[in-house]
């Protein structure tokens, strides 16, 4: 039995267990990965929803408009299926909006995570292979808010935490706690999960979207604040001027909100105090304090302490995030990598996705 | 003596007292004021100071990078000039600020508003002409604040109230009330004024910049904001919409800040709540919602009631202030006109320039 197996695994080491695809707005990365959901390849593509490989006139004959996505596919991964044929493929992200390859609707809120999984779209390329797509998630709150790709990364990061399965604890049955997951980016993402122990059960139960990358961009680069910043093209940092705007949202004058204190990144430079470069500083730090003061009086409306934190994203950009957190008093943070394909090995799973090659293999 | 007086004034009628200038970063207004500051003739010229006319080689024999200014001011008013080579000539705005013609150093506030006038900058001209310049105003708090042009608008507008004069107070000698004047645009400025009436003396006491034009242009060109509006090229009046969006700041959602209530416009978009044009009207609305809530905030920290207010700018945009104003309880407001012209008079009466005329008509 033992030897069986094991020749199994030596075979399969090296074999495609799944192509998982992160296809955002910009940006396509193909994964290609083995048993465990150990990524054996990963190809970084420039073909984002929005900007799709622009199609020849001879691939153009059976227009249907999604032309673009079967020729990104092919790039990303048509040889890794010619030589794995039966290599389950799954997708996250903005190939799943209404402008993406299929809409894969919205599921709402609250939600067990292990039921996303159960819902996924499917596309069939015009070569036969079947694309599995992951919902996005919507809150239908006043305010209705949306995240779609992000899910998966939650579901990543989730994997990697253990249930208290203790058992000191058992005569507390009801045992749950609460995890807040940061998604920092051109359009920040909070998602707030409760996990029940005894059931192993994770719920998503609210998230909020904060527009702080996409914000800073156009301020940087199309508002007056852009006549202070020109001279500085190189990037440095400057960890005082950073600091010093995180700070303004907790100050009386931060009450003005970010519409108000923005200006002072101008004002610091007419007064001499903020050079080019501090400028950009200073505003990066400003408006992720204004994200973190926000959130901290949204979360301490409905309990007393700030849940366990986990960020997942780009390390720079985290680290920007772990400190304003530190500045506000979040110290317990903690950053997630490889979360999304994690969380596109664990969609495969929960939608059974992955039983197909092992079955084949023992044939 | 009388017929002396009225044969003078008759005389004066269509002459030019006072050639007064609002030159701002992207449009120059020319006023010919006549006796009492009545505007005789009025020019608007596309050269603003970040964009002056193109000087050719003739004119730039003698460079010292402000030709630009003197082909601007040529064509504003150089006629006029020629006609009456005694008017005084006098300027507010961006023409006094460091990308200027002549930098105006900012005066700080708190700052009784006669004291502006006695402070005027001046550059001379090629052809030998005084330019009086009016100075910003700059606020040295924790984060800076500064006003440029604003400072003649306000005194313009404060120029039309009366002082409480009335015997009936005569036993409140230390009267006194506040007037907020607020001044809705690319950047909206909220100047907080303190009237002594027995002084009869204004004094500028504080003031706050919100980027609420500036940010709503980047966010609906630059953002992915962008996206659900742009089959709306016409702009189309959607009160529903604008007022929807006023009131987010005021609900619990609001208390996300701008950073996040922002991106309900696109949710709203893809939940068909709100069509292309509707997510700008609703964006506007949700804007100016904010700065209100904030300046609110901001206002009934120091007292308990709202003072009175005036707004001056744009009529349309105005008119939606007015509507925001009120939605959130704000009753008492009038909207003051010809407020930059005035405020130009005023100052030029404030600094003796308005005495030369008439001594030479006399003599």
């Amino acid at each position: 039995m033992e030897s069986f197996s094991n020749k199994l695994m030596n075979q399969a080491q090296g074999q495609t267990q799944l192509i998982a695809l992160d296809w955002g707005t910009s940006s396509l990365r193909a994964y290609r990965l083995g048993v465990g959901g150990q990524v054996l390849e990963l190809r970084a593509l420039p073909w984002g929803v929005m900007r799709l490989p622009e199609v020849g006139s001879a691939e153009n004959s059976g227009a249907d408009g999604k032309e673009g996505f079967e020729l990104a596919f092919e790039q990303a991964c048509g040889d890794w299926l010619r030589a794995e044929p039966h290599a389950p493929v799954i997708a996250a992200g903005m190939v799943g909006s209404r402008e993406g390859w299929r809409e894969a609707p919205y599921l709402s809120i609250p939600i067990a995570v292990d039921q996303i999984g159960s819902t996924l779209s499917t596309v069939r390329t015009r070569a036969g292979q079947v694309i599995h797509i992951v919902p996005g998630l919507i809150q239908n709150s006043a305010l209705p808010d949306v995240i779609r790709g992000e899910e998966t990364q939650v579901i990543g990061a989730l994997g990697m935490l253990d249930f208290d399965k203790d058992s000191s604890r058992a005569e507390q049955p009801d045992e749950q706690d609460e995890v807040l997951i940061g998604l920092p980016g051109t359009h920040s993402k909070w998602v707030q999960v409760r996990r029940q122990h005894r059931e192993m059960e994770s719920r998503i139960e609210h998230f909020s979207t904060f527009m702080t990358g996409d914000v800073y961009a156009a301020l940087c680069a199309h508002t007056i604040l852009a006549r202070g910043m020109q001279a500085s093209e190189v990037s440095r940092s400057d960890h005082g001027a950073f600091d010093r705007g995180a700070l303004v949202a907790q100050t009386p004058a931060g009450r003005a909100g970010v519409l108000s204190t923005i200006f002072s990144t101008r004002t610091l430079g007419l007064t001499g105090v903020l050079d080019a470069a501090g400028q950009r500083e200073y505003l990066s730090g400003l408006l992720i304090g204004h994200e973190v003061a926000a959130l901290q009086i949204l979360l301490t409306k409905q309990r007393h302490q700030f849940p366990r934190v986990i960020l997942i994203g780009d390390a720079a950009l985290c680290e920007r995030y772990v400190r304003v957190l530190k500045a506000y008093g979040i110290d317990q943070v903690e950053v997630a990598e490889q979360a999304t394909e994690r969380g596109l090995w664990q969609l495969a799973l929960a939608a059974g996705l992955l039983t197909r090659i092992s079955t084949i293999t023992k044939e």
